[in-house]
């Protein structure tokens, strides 16, 4: 794990004074997935965690759903011309009777691309792919009170952000607002695939009584990874997406943006968020 | 270009208060690139410069240079079953002679995969595929003033991020600080695509007397997509990531980071900022 950051040399310039010194950078390495010895994908990622990474990432594609789905996962070795292995090729081994889709290579393809290919599309790609359908039962009920504290809590588990001010970072919480688990990434949708396939190994899968909580911005993919790993509520620091939105108020997933303070807007699934109590004690 | 915001009912918590308001969200749909004919890659986008985002992909992956190299591209229509038009699916048609190379699905798959892949191969990709080499000549001499009031020109013309705070954005300068153009998008390598794509439409490539500023973070991918198109210089407000500064460091790219205030760090390419009469100033 000791590639999680770079030290590298730079110049600083503060006010017109010039200074040279060691800088740690967040490490950033492309990451092979293969599928059944096949290539599928390629990610540039943070290494680390690189076996959740590619278990999260077909969790959103959805060819794995829950740990008996998975066989194993290894690095691919010897390919290279020394024979070493530069842990950058990992290969996904999935259980005998794993019906594998015919994804194609590229993320985010979730149909046969005709003209026809539209936000509607995507929207009815995830519905029809997704093996968690969100059901916490009974209902989660969320206050804003303890959504407003989770972004605090995330950060004062960010290691590597401190030190390089370079990562994304997802996190998994209780509906009672513990840290269940964090990750960070140079990428926000590696941060979250990394959650979600650590969550898969353990067989923790699907999740229905807990928080997401992401860096930055809600994208449509963000929001599908969620879904996909039935999770009911994302909440997001800054702004979300209009199609993010769409697949929240589709798939059912309460989604929660601009949490910042004791503010917040909720874009959908608002069931979920204790909100009448708050506007009474407001 | 009505699609660049959409609206959707919001539910806001201030200090628990709630009240129910429509709000402005960036708008996020799929777009399909094909290449002649043949699909390539799909990229979630804010839809709106759906040429320029193709054409300047198409630069970051090799296959176009200079605008000889574009025959036309085409929104594809008739495909859906009502025989409508998404606008989501374009087909660019290179000129004749322009020599495609077998790229696959997926961004950011440089090499025909074996287990070496690594940062490193990613840096040879860039190097081998790159048409325009940076060729400033004379050197481009920036000097971190001029640097430092970059940010604060971009954001005086972001547009869409006022309304939604979703947007990244790319912004092109030239080597005397004068904006030149800019792009916002949900992502922020469409927003540079973009940028690129408009310059490579308008015969403007490559760009060697300019410099490129990008809200966030430098990902090892958009300084490839400034090295494609010959830009010697690459500001950003956040981190750069390890191979960013790598490739900077190989291909000749001047990088600067955390471009905050009179603040900034100089990662590569020291030579074309003009750190000596900063120190003296200071």
């Amino acid at each position: 794990m000791g590639r999680v950051t770079e030290r590298r040399k730079v110049i600083r310039v503060r006010d017109g004074a010039v200074s040279t010194r060691p800088d740690t950078l967040v490490a950033e390495e492309p990451l092979e997935i293969r599928l059944n010895g096949k290539p599928l994908a390629i990610t540039m990622r943070t290494p680390g965690d690189d076996f959740a990474l590619a278990a999260g990432f077909l969790v959103s594609e959805g060819v794995l759903a829950e740990q008996g789905d998975l066989q194993n996962i290894v690095y691919c070795a010897g390919a290279t011309v020394d024979g070493s292995n530069t842990y950058n090729v990992v290969d996904v081994r999935t259980a005998p009777g794993v019906r594998v889709p015919d994804i194609t290579l590229e993320r985010n393809v979730y149909t046969t691309s005709s003209c026809g290919l539209c936000g509607k599309a995507s929207l009815d790609a995830v519905r029809t792919t997704a093996r968690w359908p969100i059901a916490d039962t009974p209902p989660l009920r969320v206050a804003p009170e303890l959504l407003a504290e989770l972004p605090d809590r995330l950060r004062a588990s960010q290691r590597v952000f401190d030190r390089t001010g370079g990562l994304h970072a997802a996190a998994l919480f209780t509906e009672d607002g513990e840290l269940v688990d964090v990750r960070e990434d140079v990428g926000r949708h590696n941060a979250v695939d990394k959650l979600v396939g650590r969550a898969l190994q353990n067989g923790g899968l699907p999740l229905p009584r807990s928080v997401l909580l992401v860096s930055g911005r809600a994208s449509f993919e963000l929001a599908q990874k969620a879904v996909m790993a039935g999770i009911p509520v994302l909440a997001a620091v800054s702004a979300p997406s209009s199609l993010a939105v769409d697949l929240a108020a589709e798939t059912g997933l309460t989604l929660v943006g601009f949490l910042r303070g004791s503010s917040m807007n909720v874009y959908a699934g608002e069931d979920r968020v204790a909100l009448r109590a708050a506007a009474v004690r407001g």
